[in-house]
Order: structure tokens, then sequence, then C-alpha cells
């Protein structure tokens, strides 16, 4: 028989039935009246999921076409972006930087760490003037949420740069509010807590964050200088959108709204909260310290004695249950699960037992049921 | 009662029900077996329909970013590329190669009109050497398809220019045979003769190919380099892909090749002869010359009298066919109708029927019937 996977993946992630079916309205012209009232609807939700009045725009590409969108719009020749480091995805972020035409300051951290609001603002002093400041809110690859970004934010506005934040896998599953946060530019992926297909990224940017994209080299596909135009002007894109990955994202949207931002983050933190109790009641250890765990990606280390390849080959053929290893260095170290967009306590109670099922099989001692257990009791917590 | 617009622009276009039910499958892991297969199957599909041997690859972006892609790879700085300019979508790539990094060089044709052989050797001659020659092979805004592409092809190599081709509103309606015809770089767009959603351009790289691209700066989000190590390594992307569209095109393709391409070009043509029998038994002027006239894309003139908002938007509000305007120079004077994908009799007798009513309640005279008349004369004549 066939059945059905369980997508835990730190996204893509798991459709809900509303947004799949969405895709299958028929096509309409991006050039007429039907799309413009779509477009309009939402950019109008993904400001309320942004928390801005800034401009709003999707692109027709993954997350990192925002992060090269985002990095040549305001990327003057020798620009110089400070991007703190630590994992796979904020170093890419590094050296696209200076592929992209700006020159990138590194704030190096240790993986499975957050840069520090004094880190920052010593790189910020050494350097001035900077563009930018990137932060990669949630560095996919190990499991780390960078906190005080107000505080980041502020410095930004102090020292006379952007502040940029990636927040490709956390938008829309944990509290960013652009506006509130002082975010310039900020970018996410459809794929991720937004319980979307992939193939589209958002990006928003602020007043100030034009002022540095008109000084600087225009670009082609990823233009936002085109973007605004045909938005102000038509409420288009320059270019042919995915209309079927609109239509998604517009009955996404619409699903956020009705549960509402609060409740949302709400849901995300217990059900993290439940897989972290899980684990630890399993014997294992987290890959990111404790302050700055993530609530959207889980990254956790593999006990000694369990292979990566065994472990997630068992998870998903035995059990239906898909999660993915580790990148970079931590390959083969470390598996890690996705808690974004539709989860609740059936994905999460579903995967436990699974964890728990394959870790007894290949040799890992625990206690059966400890872990479902220990996930069971946040959920039944009086909130 | 809501009814079902026919959507008879040059792309995107109407959707099979095969091809749209193939995005409710369920989310796979791009890192995983399950995407592998279905990747391996697309390039396999889609190397069927490009005619080719050579590396194809499938990017998570519009058509435009197809172009960017191409230009991008092939531009070391200052690297001469000469485009023939026939329209807004020939002159937009014109334009792209002095922003991406290259010198353009334009081969200017009147509008309607195709480069000839001729024009381009001698443009090719004077500005040896020339690192690519870029054909636009169907001029979305005018309807026009270049022909000889072919000679085209012993031209570029005589000289040692790479052969570029932008098939984004023909491939797989119209022959286009890359290695027979010495194509080094071909893109097209899933949303045209391909059938599928919009949001995936599909390239092509030929062996010469690659050899310029080794030599250019690297790209980033459209690094043709690094989609040939994961595609070499893993059969898989870079980037996360947009996965439900994958799904559209694996359904799509393999839809092609149960037709096979001979019978699609031939329907292709049959529906284009009936469409442009039943316009010119209307009393209708083509924008293209007859001998470059498009089979996938009609430009038609409209008649004194007729004014452009009032007959689409007529054809639209009471018969739910939808065709699109003149872009640039042409907006305002002319119609477009798209004969692609999964045109066939149904489409064109409905929209001839549409099109005949609207002109006659404007105002425009005709025998009525006589346009409808034509192309199922068309379609009647034995084959």
């Amino acid at each position: 028989m066939e059945t059905k996977q369980l997508i835990m993946l730190p996204g893509p992630t798991n459709i809900p039935t509303r947004v799949a079916n969405a895709m299958l309205r028929p096509i309409i012209n991006h050039r007429g009246p039907e799309f413009r009232e779509l477009h309009s609807r939402i950019i109008d939700n993904a400001k309320y999921v942004f928390g801005t009045k800034n401009d709003l725009f999707v692109l027709t590409a993954s997350g990192t076409g925002g992060v090269e969108c985002a990095v040549r719009n305001i990327s003057s020749p020798g620009a110089k972006i400070i991007v703190a480091v630590n994992g796979v995805f904020s170093q890419r972020f590094y050296e696209s930087v200076n592929l992209l035409g700006g020159k990138g300051i590194e704030v190096p951290v240790e993986w499975g760490n957050a840069a520090t609001v004094a880190q920052i603002e010593e790189v910020l002093k050494k350097n001035s003037p900077v563009t930018a400041v990137a932060i990669i809110y949630n560095e996919t690859s190990t499991g780390v949420t960078t906190p005080h970004l107000k505080e980041i934010g502020e410095l930004c506005r102090k020292h006379g740069a952007l502040f940029l934040v990636d927040a490709i896998s956390i938008q829309g599953g944990v509290p960013l509010p652009v506006d509130e946060w002082g975010v310039d530019v900020c970018i996410t992926g459809s794929q991720k807590c937004l319980m979307t297909p992939p193939g589209l990224a958002l990006i928003s940017v602020s007043p100030k964050g034009w002022e540095v994209i008109k000084k600087a080299p225009r670009s082609y596909y990823f233009d936002l200088q085109l973007c605004k135009q045909f938005w102000d002007e038509k409420k288009e894109t320059p270019y042919t959108p995915a209309v079927t990955l609109f239509y998604a994202l517009d009955e996404a949207l619409q699903m956020i709204r009705e549960e509402g931002l609060e409740a949302r983050f709400k849901r995300h933190a217990i059900c993290a909260d439940a897989m972290y109790a899980a684990v630890e009641a399993m014997g294992l250890e987290l890959y990111a310290r404790k302050e700055v765990r993530s609530n959207t990606v889980l990254a956790i280390k593999y006990p000694s004695g369990i292979d990566d390849k065994n472990f997630r080959g068992a998870l998903n053929k035995k059990y239906r249950v898909v999660v993915a290893g580790g990148m970079g260095k931590t390959h083969g170290q470390l598996f890690r699960i996705g808690v974004m967009g539709s989860v609740s306590q059936f994905e999460i109670l579903a995967t436990a037992t699974a964890i728990e099922s394959v870790l007894t099989e290949q040799g890992h001692k625990l206690k059966p049921g400890e872990g479902v257990t220990a996930a069971r009791e946040v959920f039944a917590k009086p909130s």
C-alpha cells in the first residue's frame, strides 16, 4: 500500500488540503483584473504577517532568489554588508555578498550559537560606514534563532546602516514584527512557516531601504525598483508570476489570518517545546544552545551508535516520517526536524513515536514511551 | 453563474486537468530519492522535446529568469552578444545583455519581420570575435517566428560564436531540434507550449556552451555550473525547486511524449492555420508578414473603429475568451492570440465565434459566420 509521508523537514512542509486545492483554480491573465485583485489580497495579508506597512513583493523564485534580490539591490560596488555567520545558510549569505557586488564582513559565531548585540556593535564601529547588517534570524542548518533583533535594529539606526533580516525558515512561525523591530529588508520563503509549496520568495523594503536601493546598480530578474513600479502603477509583477503558487499563497495567508498570528506563534512554541521535551526524554542532546534554540527547526545530535543514513532511512521507510540530516560540517552528526506551518500535536506525537521506535530498533537505550509521554505532557499543560 | 474563462493568451495557457491534478501530489523531500526520480524523468522527457543530448536544467523562475541565466553565464566582461531585435522581447533581451555584464550588438529588424541569415552574417563579420548570437525564435509581441535557424547555427559555428535561442513562447509547439540545428543554449518557459503553469524555465547547454561558461564570472541564484554539479552528483537542484510545478511539468511532458512531437507540431500548425483563416475571412490584417508569421502567437491588427479596451473587454466579459493586447509601440493597435499547448479545434472555433460576435456588435462589417466557416474548412481538410 502507498502510505502518505509525514514531511517534518525544515521546509518544504506539509501543505494543508485547502492550500493544495487552491492550485486547481483555473489560470488567469496576469495582466488582467482578476490577477490584480488576487495580488492585492496577497500583499495585504503578507503585510499583516510581516507586521509592516512597508512595500512588500512576491518573487517567482525560491528563498535563495530572495537573498540574491536583497543583496543585489542594496549593493553599490564595494558596499559593506556585515553578516553574522553561525551556520551553512549564513555562510552562503556572506559569500553571496562578495559575489553580488558588495563586500561581506563576517561576524564569526560558533555554530549552535548566535551573535550578540555587543559583537555586532563592535564590528559596526570598526567598519563604519556600513551599508547593512544582515542577520539570518533562523539558521536552518543548526536550529538557532538569533535573539535581540529589536536591539540590533536600534544599533543599525544609530550607525546609519540598513537592517536586513533573512527570515526564510521562520517568518509566520515566531514573532518578527518588521516595523516595530526596525527591519529595513525582510525576506522569507513560501515553503516554510507559510505552509505553501516552494517557488515564491517574499521581500519587504522600508523607505530607508529604498534610499539605498535607488543609488545601487539595477538588477534584471530581481529588480526591486521595477517591482515597485509595476505594483504602484498596476498591481502587477514585472514578469510572469507563478500564478498557481500565488493561489496557494493566497489561501495559506487567509488561513493565517483566520488563525491569528498570536495563536499561530503559540502553536509553534508549544509544538517545539513538546518535540524538545520528547527528544530530551529519549536522552538526546540538542546541537543549539538552549537559550537560542529555534521554535521552527530542531537540530538534534545523534547518540553514539546511531548512523545518520540508517536512522533516517528506517524513519522514512518503516514509519513514513521524513526529517533532514546535517549540513556542511555537521553532516552525519545530527538530524533536523521542521516545526512549521500547519504543524500540530498530531505531527509531533507521530514523529516522536517514530523516532523512539527507530532509536530502540537501532540499539539506543531508552525507556519505551518516555519521549512520547514527555511530549504529551507539554500539550496537556493548561495554557 | 461563474463561467470558466478560455485563456487564449500567448502564455500562460489553459492547463489540462491531468497537469493541474498532478500538483496535488504530496510534497516530497527535494533531497531524497523520490525527487531524484521525478527530476530525472523530467530532464529525460524535456531532452526529448528539445531534441538534445546536451545538459538541460529546470530553473525555479519565469522565462525572464531563464534569459538572465543564459546571458549572465556566458558573459565575461565586455563579451559581445549579437541580438536580432524585432519586438519587445528581443529588445528586452538586447538590453539585458548590457545590464548583465556583456556588450549587446543589435541587428535592427522592422517589427513584424525577422532577421535574415545575410543580416546576421554581416554583423558577425563586422564585430568578430563575437561570443554569441541570440535569436528570439518567436517574438511574442509581434507574432513573428524567425526562419532559417539551422543556417544561422552553421554561421555561428563558422565564426566561433555560440548560438543562443530564446524559444520561450514556441519550444514544444513548432520544430526546434536543438542538436540538429546547432543550438548551444536554448531557453523555454513552462507556461507556453509546455502547457504547465508559469514559474519554471528550461535551459539546455552544449559542450561548446560550457567552454564559454567556465571562463565567465559565476552567477548566484542562476549559476549553471552549480546546477551541473548538483545534477551530475545527485540529480538534485542547488536550491529548493518548486516541487508542485515540477509535478505539473512532469505530467505535461509525459502527455507530450504520448502525443508525439510530430503530431503535436501538426496540431499547432492546423490550429494556427484555422485561426489565421478565420481572422482573414473577417477582413482583419496580420501584424506579421505572412512568410514569418508564427504558429503559436498570432498578432492581429484592429480594423478601424474597433477599440482595444472595448474589444478585449467584451470578449472577456460576454464571451469569456481572454486574448492579449499589443505591447510597446503596438499597444492599442493589435490583439494577440496564443495557439499553444493543449489547443484544439474546440478552442479555435470558440475563439473565432467570440471574435466575430464582438466585432459585429462593435460595428465592424463582416459576413456573419464567414470567419468560423473558414476555420472549420481548415480542420475539415484531409491531412
